[in-house]
């Protein structure tokens, strides 16, 4: 395991802390459990957003925090719920007195924890509704929706419901917003490499010399198949073909679609599947909106690809468009 | 050789397409030569900022080009110099009618190339000038300045010059600001695994199961000395060991600090880094007036770190604030 790390338990505590440091101009941590937070949350009169999830998966999810995006962030360790009572300091230090809307994906961990932790913050009168992602298409058939992880797309929802808390929506309209994001919002990965967790030394899972896994999870879950590695225009093809069906998207929808690396692919690559993906697009009558292509969601240093793509409306496309200014998602 | 690639020889290509196609309400190709420019090139009544050199370096350099940014971009082939027609070109884009700042690194292929294209550019009655960077410590010892690499400083150098020229300055004082932003900054990175050229299709160099190269190249080039891998907080130290010394950075400096990973690095063992760096500038009296953490130079999938510094005054403090709206580079 070759990494620039210190004590292998103690990763995400030095990272957090690196990171405040580096930012403290824009967020802040929170003394009572490993929060980090903008830096004037809470925001008054706004909805406040908060997420979380396992870390590993930067600039997911503490690089999303700031205006026009997520006022708190629960950090839990490597690829692992944060504990109940981080949620918890989480919705405290981001309610402005309008609500908390959770927006996080659909792990069981995530969900337990979460579900205790708005017992607790109601408690003290602090009420928070929740949006649970769900957009990775190949982690459960049609029709079990609701066991579909949450992957990338989690970025568009906390981008849409966030806008609409900027813009002064109630917490019923944040959560409509969010929800409605994530119902229009499809994604899968395609694996190349595994990645090292550094508490556990060695790969979190084995591929082939030659071998790509079609339908990866964000943790290296397992996908649909294994397969011979195929080219930048033939992934970007067996991509399109399991995510636009599904919903589906059709000739004459405007998309918003983001490309992320799974950690260490590099952005030339990216590109040159997006060459492809849009121009299979373009071929079906389908209009890309807005791109994003860039490591947003990634685990450690795997190798691979995710694909995600939002179905827009005109509602949609007003909030996508609203600024943003968190350190790892900026947008004039 | 795992990547999501179509044709080896075809990869910078259709990166290109990609990226144009991904971000065309920013920036669009020239038909001419494998240049990009921002799509309102050229700015009139403003000095064009113009870079350019071998691809493989994403988000360098077509990222950087945009608005408070880098105006054209001459792209080569991985790790080779753009032919001089690709720097000609750039500079007839990026000419507003106050003449081009040609700011890039210090490889005798680009200083080739640049100074046949300033000759062609100049028939065109064209004033360019140019500043080249230096900022790699360990590519050459002191007082050998001039042998030095460019490396990720070139970032703060695009970003001082440019914003310079932003605010209207002459092309005189562009240049001005940029030397004197690249004369104030030093840089070292320190290398843990190779990458593969697609054309190559093996590793670029090769390093023991336990080893680190430090003083590393952006190509993969050999730096100071082959060790074994230490921890976060030394590797920290190390770095600052050879960067401060250098210049000298003394106590009561304002730095802007810059911390790249070169390419599958996690985003958490930079902050993990950067966490000690602050804490020994500290324990120096240097202080941070801004710090950059994330992906901003790489070399393909290299896995490695490298570490910028650059000294500020008053006025590169009011020129390193000027928003900047690149595709992969903004700051409000």
């Amino acid at each position: 395991m070759k990494k620039f790390i210190n004590d292998p338990n103690l990763v995400v505590d030095e990272m957090v802390e690196g990171y405040v440091d580096a930012h403290k101009d824009k967020v802040r941590a929170l003394s009572e459990a490993r929060v980090v937070v903008r830096k004037d949350a809470p925001v008054n009169g706004k909805v406040g957003i908060v997420t979380g999830g396992g870390s590993g998966h930067k600039p997911a999810f503490i690089g999303y925090v700031g205006k026009g995006m997520v006022d708190a962030v629960a950090a839990g360790e490597i690829f692992t719920s944060p504990p109940a009572i981080a949620f918890y300091h989480s919705f405290k230090a981001a309610d402005g007195g309008k609500g908390v809307a959770c927006l996080y994906g659909n792990y069981a961990g995530d969900v337990m924890n979460v579900d205790m932790a708005v017992e607790m913050a109601e408690d003290d009168g602090i009420t928070v509704k929740q949006v649970i992602a769900n957009d990775d298409v190949p982690s459960a058939p049609k029709g079990d929706e609701d066991k579909r992880r949450g992957v990338a797309g989690e970025i568009l929802m906390w981008k849409i419901g966030s806008a609409m808390a900027e813009k002064g929506g109630s917490l019923d309209e944040v959560i409509g917003a969010a929800q409605k994001a994530i119902d229009n919002t499809r994604s899968m990965g395609v694996g190349l490499s595994p990645c090292i967790i550094p508490a556990v030394g060695k790969p979190n899972f084995t591929l082939g010399e030659n071998e790509m896994e079609v339908g990866i999870g964000h943790h290296g879950e397992p996908g649909i198949k294994k397969m011979e590695i195929k080219t930048a225009d033939e992934v970007a093809g067996m991509m399109l073909d399991i995510i636009l069906p599904d919903l589906p998207f059709e000739k004459g929808n405007d998309v918003c679609l983001l490309m992320s690396g799974l950690g260490s692919t590099p952005l030339l690559e990216l590109y040159i599947i997006y060459r492809k993906v849009s121009m299979l697009l373009a071929e079906k009558g389908i209009n890309v909106y807005r791109a994003y292509v860039d490591n947003y969601f990634t685990s450690l240093e795997m190798a691979g690809v995710t694909l995600t793509l939002m179905r827009m409306d005109e509602q949609l496309k007003q909030l996508l468009d609203v600024p943003a200014d968190a350190v790892h998602f900026k947008q004039f």
